[in-house]
């Protein structure tokens, strides 16, 4: 794939070559996100970032990562979308919209509907999220923080052993995930969630047809016991037809220290996709495990905003000129403290 | 009228001489929309983007104009206005909010409201809609466009032949331009609309005293053989009392390839004030048209930006600065794309 | 206090000598909020303006400040909060969002959120107001009024003489100023309010036991006869159980500019936390009094800009840079029209 200018709409672009060029250029970007420098590369560059449906964080790492690389951020948030109500086509939408920034990330709950938009769009579409379809960031940055948790215990993605736990019906980032993973080699996955809310026959097939090794289980404790990831997730309720009945399966698999020690290897990464519901009937993964330092969760978001800020500079093909255009911090530097 | 420091609240303000220092400044705005190059003249300075109002696509493009002079933006979107509810004044509003930025741009949905807030703002105010009384910047963008599309084809203002289709009663747009026709000369205008919604008198009434040529109609066809350009409306069913009402004229007017093919001139322009009403019991402007070259909504759209910018840059006296802080633009081109 | 890298949540952090310290600093800051200069000291720097309740003047005053030195910002405005409604705790969304900022400041309708919410930033967190707990730069802006009203007329913060007037019981100003005095020598507080809405036993305390003279009444006019400050304040409706109790208080202790010749000394200054309620039937503050010299209100509001400006350069310890990094302002200067 050629980043520059390109959409970004599905996972299904990347090949693997295209990851690893990507997690480069991440790789690159992180002295900026620790600011430990700052760069104006994209000084006077402008992001439409339009999200038609709401998503605080999701909405404010694409920002962030703009503005990191010194760009300016023009933003919509939610149902305000009033000329879409007035009978406005999304194309429509598209061609005036993209008159107005040099890249736009776009969210919106309809199916296919990013795409649409894209084809009709003068500048640089990446998806955000469109409803149940794909949400490709999100996919990329748990790949990319997979690679450097196991990287720290001297592994690699090929070869990797990953229980994925929960709601894999409806949970958009375990599809993306699960496809990703095709690309690399000799993958073991351990499904683990009720029969109701399985993994989708089709992703099951894919990593089978990649050669990988697939467990589809509903039981959580004896099954994580030989992965190097236990990546959970949330009852997608918003999802459901019924919400009563997102309740049936909420708290059905939750992790705490003393079942992580019981049944773990040790060092044994914990992801989500985030937020992790806290409330207690729901409790996924126990706040026991905040001092665990194999807790990847926090890290993981962390990683959002440099695959994003590598995404943007790939495709606005300035990953180049980032350095060039490097600066020091002069403020007081938070990720001292830590 | 001098620009510097001016509110700028109604198209009354302008003189036919204020118009052109206005188009002359928005053609050297274009290189810097275009991405062509850009500038950092207003670094530093700050826009109140307060749309009381929601209004996405008007909101971003007086939000990407002040972006694409260097200029940062605060916002607030719709019906947050607390303060107002809390039994503040619009004068005291302006008084607080004029001391947070360096010009504001405001859309309300009352009449008059934004003249009453300048008249307590300590800096420059921008109407950027308020209710059914005025939208200059929108009127200003389609005379604009009205002169590039015109001087491709070797024509001017001076001596067009418009045609008004729609709803001409509600329509804010078609007032104000009839208003900005006034200042020219040798004006013919075509107005096609049903009987109930028709131009309100005062504005016939002012074109006539113009020295124009004005037709009331209410039939499209016979009537688009002789103009240059064809303005487009939607029905503006918001402004119903009854919006059942509405209904009884969507579609009524509605213009597709083959009745352009029929009807009118080679070359005849079609404008649009967007957005435009898609749906197929609307379809004002049939999608057919989509190829047409004539088809000038999207470069419409994309002349609102620089008309914006050339507001901007007058008001704040840098219009002979702007080029002094050009830069070049660093990150790809999606111009270049098309 | 050490300002750098502080969260800032209470007035109850500043002793004496930090009050100083920030005024000092406000004073420096001026000449940038007036526009006589610009900074690009915070440039590459990133606010969270995380409001999760909204509130227009207040979360634009601080974006502003931010933006006026030379940072960018990235905002959450209202009840957007949907990883909140996911079952996140405040704790996890500190620890995701303090990743995309470099200081975040916040508003949360719930009391004692905010700190919450800092115990697990990474960044500073500046409290923009929690309920009905605390609002610390509301009640630092105040005092700089004070300090600078007084300073004109040759008097200082010790020996103050201050009448607050109206709902002393919900109005979360008039607690943090209470508290804010108790760090001055020899001041006088005439608390006039219908003894409903009397202020609470624990400020009077405080205030006496810091060796203040207290006056309770619930007589405006004769009352406002001795001081330098009349503070009134709004009723807060919104923190009646029974909103229309709220219209029982409303309009009971209106001054007007008769009321202000009859019964203050000359030059008594008059202030407001805004907004003021202009409704006939409340008129807290008349509009006769806009022409008086002496209605400090709209000075207040310009003081929060420069105090929150302060804040940021103090936390972010960049105050002594900021002159280094400043640049003549090349557009029109608004502020030389008044």
């Amino acid at each position: 794939m050629d980043f520059t200018g390109a959409h970004i709409l599905s996972i299904e672009q990347f090949q693997r070559q295209d990851i690893e060029t990507l997690f480069r250029t991440a790789d690159a970007m992180e002295p900026y996100a620790q600011r430990k420098k700052m760069t104006r590369v994209l000084e006077g560059a402008i992001l439409g970032n339009m999200f038609f449906e709401a998503s605080t964080r999701t909405r404010i790492s694409f920002g962030s990562a703009f503005n990191l690389l010194g760009g300016e951020v023009r933003e919509s948030v939610g149902a305000e979308s009033s000329s879409l109500v007035k009978g406005e086509s999304l194309r429509d939408t598209a061609r005036v919209l993209s008159g107005y920034s040099d890249i736009i990330c776009m969210r919106h709950p309809q199916a296919g509907s990013v795409a649409e938009f894209a084809s009709a769009s003068r500048v640089p579409v990446i998806n955000g999220g469109d409803g149940s379809n794909e949400h490709p960031s999100q996919a990329l940055l748990d790949l990319y923080t997979i690679q450097r948790e196991l990287m720290t215990r001297g592994r690699s993605i090929d070869g990797v052993r990953i229980a994925m736990i929960g709601d894999l019906k409806y949970g958009r980032t375990v599809h993306s995930l699960s496809k990703l993973l095709c690309l690399f080699r000799n993958v073991k996955v351990v499904l683990v969630s009720p029969s109701e809310l399985a993994m989708p026959e089709t992703y099951v097939a894919s990593l089978r047809d990649a050669g990988h090794q697939v467990v589809v289980t509903d039981q959580l404790e004896a099954n994580i016991s030989s992965v190097d990831i236990v990546y959970s997730t949330r009852i997608q309720e918003e999802r459901f037809q019924d919400r009563q009945q997102a309740d049936l399966y909420r708290g059905r698999f939750r992790l705490n220290q003393a079942i992580y020690t019981r049944h773990c290897e040790p060092n044994t990464v914990i992801m989500h996709p985030l937020p992790r519901d806290s409330r207690a009937e729901a409790n996924e993964l126990d706040a026991d495990l905040d001092s665990n330092p194999n807790l990847a969760i926090f890290r993981q978001a962390d990683n959002g905003l440099i695959v994003r800020m590598a995404l943007f500079a790939l495709i606005l093909d300035v990953a180049h000129l980032v350095d060039k255009y490097a600066q020091d911090v002069r403020w007081f530097n938070h990720r001292s403290r830590s």
